[in-house]
């Protein structure tokens, strides 16, 4: 039994079988036929992989439970072992858990009794936001092996470029960065490239976010950001034919991305979001399994609901 | 297929239409049989609203979404537009937003494949409250034509003023304001009348809330404004014997109204409240309806649970 | 019909008749077969008291209401009163709720129609504490005449020493306080030993936390607390071969409490967390029923889950 804190501790194995997971849920609903609890412990603010979670957890008929960090003891000085403690006392049969510190988990996950998952630790791992790029992809060209991916932006401060690039190299992507002298990070081992050349021969574009929030005094250089490393539409020009572009968001519109791109037809942002909800089905099942919270029988497909009419859109 | 934003998109048989799915919804249990998704978006502060939204969906057997502008990637700087495509991403099926701008609604009703509805635009619309109004005035009196409504107080700043004279005027009502002069706006085009009158001759007495976080400098005059401006017991004394008294809450008790009336025999403070959340129920499954996210066949009905003793309270 | 504020509106009876209810809800699941809503209204930090009435609720089926006082009504000055009134509009059937004021319960309970729950009032009392720290001694030694029970730490800032004491000397308990001279309160009537007598002597030390919130200036005094009124390990050696350690948490790891001490084996803080979900089930149904909101046929025992593997973990 083990936490779902790296990308670093999947098998390939567990890769693929995730990828099936996600499709599975993604064609059919299902529920779980036990009352289970999991709490979502953001520290950091979140818009999409919170809400991702709870709608994942909402799908499954899982009971989420929130945390509002300006709201609970931490106020009176707790510290992250005994929240999470507490929310294993009170019933919560996993935790997902975002927080600031690179290495929250090392702290806290020997001594507890029930499966953590990383909802993104400061700037070092991000694995569920990396299983739905590679869904993204999965779904997008059916292999990995040969496929050329960028991954673009913030490099240094970034937790989504370091955890996906481990994952797609570790499937037969040919892995590149492209970045700012400032947000190189030449400790990963990946090749460098211009964003020229990455729009020119890669078959996906993985932008990041500059994280203003997590280092000063860049405002200077913005304005000349997009023209030197961001995706101009003159980039996206050059791109291949079915080559596309993701970003884990939030946009920054006109800073790494030109704004008229964000929707465009090679974006599959939104459909990163939409992906995401499925992944992480697939991570919560994986783990309540794993550690026997449930087993197989509890996961129960729900009939099709019948449409009255034709005209019905699918939901 | 259109948006829930302003009183004025709605015929006057779709006005209706939605005082009878109120009453419907009053009187028994109605559970859609479908998973549906809502996101309650508040980016101003809420509490009758949004919890009148909230019960609204349980009642209905919605999963409610909730958003926290302060945990949110809105400190990222992500803009109501993406954060509106990131709910709809995950899975929302209808967006209920408020948001100080009075015009939020223009930026993005187009660009989204759901439906939104409007639970405050600024000083603007307030639809779902002026239905609630409506529904309350028609629960009372059983008739709109020739019925005597003053709207009275802060009419210049007030979403609620503009949404209800539309909507009750629309409906045959004789609509007159009563305000200071510095909350008069005479845009609007209804008569002014003084306390005096209103409370003497109307039908419906609506009081507005004094809003001091939208107009600074206020707090020198609030001493003389119930004496001038408010329902003091004296004027309600002279109210006709079946009028009303009416106001959106939350109430400044002694400023715009007397404290000892606000749960007096002539308010229904309270009930609209309690209407609130079926007038929201209403406009849910018409919006879910209208954009064939579920149809008729999954709103079921539930049998009437039996009580066990015969001094059982009613709930 | 009376609202749940204080140890001192029960009657023996009905502290063992609870008793009874909180093993019975350990042993079995039980749902209502009728949809209520409880308002949880926090409007001081709280994680294990709020969670646990969240879980508690939702181990029944019971809609629970979540309150935000920084983005409630209460921003633009709404009053307590008007608050909890807004709420048995808006259809809860019962209130949970803590507040800083001592007398908070005092403004509003003979005015509302649904029942309160007291989850913590100032300085005063903090009734499903005391119900569960009772339980957890119950539950340990299966008596309570002659047991001594020593309650050490902040007593004169504490609401739990206050409920607690009262309660276990209803019960037959021998009650002994200990405290610096700044944390006594002689008000009470129980006798103060010291920490070595009190490790000595009782079966039960219950420790309770020094709240920084309530008194400023104490952290100079910090560094001896523990040496000179805290349970060092020294002190734990001495106690008696069955004795026991409660804490209410959050606890100061270091101050009234050797850090290795937390989950000692003679520890029952994390069971006091796990009973507290059980208790307040108990004293939920307990109100729910008294006001009349459902009754005993509304409480449904679920049939227990088959596992189907025999290396399922009991949960």
């Amino acid at each position: 039994m083990k936490h779902f804190i790296s990308i670093e501790d999947l098998t390939v194995k567990e890769v693929y079988d995730l990828l099936r997971t996600i499709k599975m849920y993604r064609e059919d609903e299902y529920k779980l036929t036990k009352q289970v609890f999991v709490a979502n412990l953001f520290f950091e603010p979140s818009t999409r992989t919170k809400t991702s979670f709870v709608v994942a957890e909402r799908k499954l008929g899982i009971e989420d439970l929130e945390f509002a960090t300006q709201t609970s003891s931490m106020k009176k000085g707790e510290t992250l072992y005994d929240t999470a403690k507490t929310f294993e006392a009170v019933g919560a049969n996993c935790l997902v858990i975002r927080h600031e510190d690179d290495e929250w988990s090392k702290g806290i996950s020997k001594d507890l009794n029930i499966p953590i998952i990383n909802a993104g630790s400061g700037k070092k791992d991000h694995p569920t936001q990396s299983l739905l790029d590679l869904y993204t992809i999965y779904q997008e060209f059916g292999y990995f092996t040969g496929l050329k991916v960028a991954i673009a932006g913030d490099i240094k401060h970034s937790r989504v470029a370091r955890s996906n690039a481990q994952l797609l190299a570790k499937l037969g992507v040919e892995v590149y960065f492209t970045a700012a002298d400032e947000f190189k990070e030449t400790e990963f081992g990946y090749p460098y490239i211009s964003m020229d050349e990455a729009a020119e021969t890669c078959d996906v574009v993985m932008l990041l976010r500059i994280q203003h929030e997590r280092h000063e005094a860049f405002s200077g250089s913005i304005i000349n950001y997009l023209e030197e490393y961001g995706l101009t539409k003159k980039r996206e020009s050059k791109m291949k034919k079915h080559a596309i572009i993701l970003h884990p968001g939030p946009v920054n519109r006109g800073v790494e991305i030109d704004p008229e791109l964000v929707e465009c037809k090679r974006s599959r942002i939104s459909k990163q979001i939409e992906y995401g909800v499925y992944t992480r089905m697939a991570i919560l099942t994986k783990q309540l399994l794993e550690w026997e919270i449930i087993d197989e029988s509890h996961i129960k497909k729900c009939p099709k609901p019948i449409l009255a009419t034709s005209k019905q859109k699918a939901n």
